[in-house]
């Protein structure tokens, strides 16, 4: 059993007395069947407890010892219920939820020219990208995500939108060569990227802008490098999707003579504060370049199998030493927001493509959906584990369901069984923002219902 | 949109005329925002009705058209809810739900001879059969599967638990040629074959006896036999595991000369009341013998995934024209009971090893895990689609989540978006078994403790 009891996890724990003055908290959450700390140990704490002053955890242990340090003013009880740290989504177009189903099944250029394009233009602007990134937070939080890293147009709306939903987030602008829904003129550039700092919420402290290129067939080198170098000014992320299909790949690598990713490090855009989604077509040397540059990954499994993408090398480049996180991609590919089912298929497709059963472990899975993922948006000092020292993003499900029982492993359940409706409590820098599944910080019913009603407009539209 | 509004599905509608007076019937379920039958057509009708009378469906079709026609003892208004008919099980051990979790990451061989035929022959009695079977079909029903097919040891005690959640089952009792937990000499079978045709609760209609010999290399060729002989005068179903992995699959060819199914086949164990669970290592011929001799096969994509037993031919084998429908697997290997996410699976491993994101489309996946996976087990004529005549198995979703907003086609929505979770209503033979999510036929909470107490009892004996 992965079990441990250590004496203490606090960062304030001096020589100390049994009789010592309890310190005052904010919050204790106690009576964790399953404290699931997703640590670099993975360890994992029975009847476990949590004390939160104001954002931060101060501490985590045994309920017994916890609660005789500590006198909280609000204690939650957590009978019955296993705690691990919010889910990272490390690529997300949030707004997309709006498309969720318009099209599957189809040869994926028919679906990018026919229906995905159409729709973006025709349906897409700051108000819709705000109620599907609106209605992507709600799908979100119900499922256990508390950050998201998301990019697209419009994306001063959709940092609007999360802002609403009390969520961490990392906004990137999109940029692409060709008129998009919000810059028809792609020679002013400059001026949209100021536009959207400039509107972007900075006194939001869990907001982080980033700029998102496309692709590196959408954008060409002048557009990276530019783009790359404002991020770079500002300590923003720069996200770009790297070799999703095969015929992209292959087609930029006949025409700059080089792997894609060999290409972006020529132009100098790979570094730690670059995230790569998808890298699935991966040669061996760009597997080994992205780790040399410390460039982190996105792992879209849902999307890369819908889409009939390919099966990314996640455990080369995981043995690489690169930082990978698990991403949902938008739900026009998806067709969830959900880090469970990731987790879950994460887990099989690479045992089924490799034929070995011991290929991505419940652990090293629920370490890309957690720690992994914070890193790889450069966030893992403030998020994707429970230790002490860290913000107070918390996640709790409801162990007291018949697909959860009995329990062996806490962490083989959390891959393997759990879904994103066990989750039934949810806070993020230490405010509750799930409360018995059901959001506190949206109008869930109004969201659904506007969200509804521009599905209908987008429908007949097609 | 695959929306369609037939004037009548009824059967017994005849000249009528406008005045005509309302038939009575015991139960009308109305104002369903879509009705999607799973008929051969896959018809979807919007605003749809069902009435039911005694444990049959009467007719469907438009809320408005059936209220007019027929006066119903109850009425239930399924506002804002899809209706789909009860999801078919086709492969299942459920007492192994008592093993969920014990084992997993491992190589197949240390998995199957270190973990799982221990615990079972060290925790396996009729007692553990019982409650597990009971904890599976609390999982299952709430879950929408209605029908299940089951194979274990002590079968006749997963009978009687099947009895009790007022499920439809057939029940496999186990066979293989060395010693088993409810078999420890096996030149006895024919007397274990005799005591579980007694004492299976045959009274129960929905409860249909088989037989399951584990694997043409567990049991020999005269088991093999047999078995099927015994299935032949009764009219049982027998299953078999088939080609799972590809050294068992190697293995018996060289044993016998030729692949196993044409071995199985040389037998004259394959005909149309034969059910193969798993085929993944199948060649050409050995596909064209099971069409030829309309042998149905049950696909495990999550268990064939989870163990890397590698990737059944589905396309091919429905191509073919065989009937295939979609199976759990033991929550050993899964390790959840859940068509939803069987469903989702099929549809994208296919398109991602086929590199076709054409193939496997949502209305042929929702097919097998309906009508497909009824007619794989025999009981197409009972069950697996909404229609007249048949029996009222019916499963009601609530589509009021955000993880199902917007919705522009309900079978993709079935297929790529819905969760177990979403089930909120079940009737089995026209009777309700969940209701508002909670199972009616059973004491969920008092099966999840006793399952917790064994499962702490089989940690204990690792």
């Amino acid at each position: 059993m992965p079990a441990a009891s250590p004496a203490s996890f606090a960062p304030d724990s001096g020589p100390r007395s049994a009789a010592a003055t309890p310190q005052p908290v904010d919050l204790i959450l106690t009576d964790i069947d399953w404290l699931v700390t997703c640590d670099p140990a993975m360890t994992v704490i029975e009847s476990g407890a949590v004390a939160i002053r104001g954002d931060r955890i101060v501490a985590l242990g045994p309920t017994d010892q916890l609660t005789a340090r500590f006198a909280a003013a609000q204690r939650v009880a957590l009978t019955g219920h296993l705690l691990l740290p919010g889910l990272v989504n490390t690529h997300a177009h949030a707004a997309m939820s709006l498309f969720r189903g318009l099209a599957d099944d189809l040869p994926l250029e028919r679906w990018l020219f026919e229906v995905i394009f159409p729709a973006e233009s025709r349906h897409m602007n700051a108000d819709r990208v705000h109620l599907g990134t609106l209605l992507a937070g709600l799908e979100m939080l119900q499922g256990g995500i508390t950050t998201c890293c998301d990019g697209y147009f419009f994306e001063e709306a959709a940092a609007l939108a999360f802002q609403e939903t009390g969520m961490r987030a990392v906004l990137g602008q999109g940029v692409v060569d060709f008129p998009a829904p919000d810059l028809a003129d792609p020679s002013r550039l400059e001026d949209r990227l100021s536009a959207f700092a400039e509107a972007f919420p900075h006194a939001d402290g869990r907001l982080k802008p980033g700029l998102f290129c496309h692709a590196p067939y959408t954008c060409g080198p002048a557009t990276l490098q530019r783009v790359k170098g404002i991020c770079r000014e500002r300590d923003w992320l720069f996200q770009i999707h790297l070799n999703e299909t095969r015929d992209e790949t292959a087609r930029l690598t006949a025409e700059h003579g080089e792997p894609p990713t060999l290409y972006l490090d020529r132009l100098g855009v790979l570094d730690h504060r670059t995230l790569c989604a998808h890298a699935v077509w991966m040669q061996r040397e760009e597997i080994e370049r992205l780790a040399e540059r410390r460039t982190a990954v996105s792992h879209n499994v849902h999307s890369n199998m819908k889409l009939a993408s390919g099966v990314a090398p996640v455990p080369a480049m995981i043995a690489a030493g690169i930082t990978v996180g698990l991403g949902t991609d938008g739900c026009a590919s998806n067709n969830t927001l959900d880090l469970f089912r990731e987790m879950d298929r994460t887990a099989k497709l690479h045992k089924a493509v490799s034929g070995d059963p011991t290929v991505c472990p419940a652990r090293q899975v629920l370490h890309l959906a957690t720690l992994g993922g914070a890193a790889a948006l450069g966030l893992a000092e403030l998020t994707g584990s429970i230790e002490a020292g860290k913000k107070a993003d918390l996640v709790a499900l409801d162990l007291r369901q018949p697909h959860l029982t009995p329990l062996y492993d806490p962490v083989s359940h959390l891959v393997y069984c759990a879904r994103a409706s066990d989750v039934t409590q949810v806070w993020i820098d230490g405010r509750r923002v799930v409360q018995d599944r059901r959001v506190l910080t949206l109008d869930g019913d109004e969201v659904r219902r506007e969200a509804a009603a521009a599905g209908a407009m987008i429908g007949r539209g097609r």
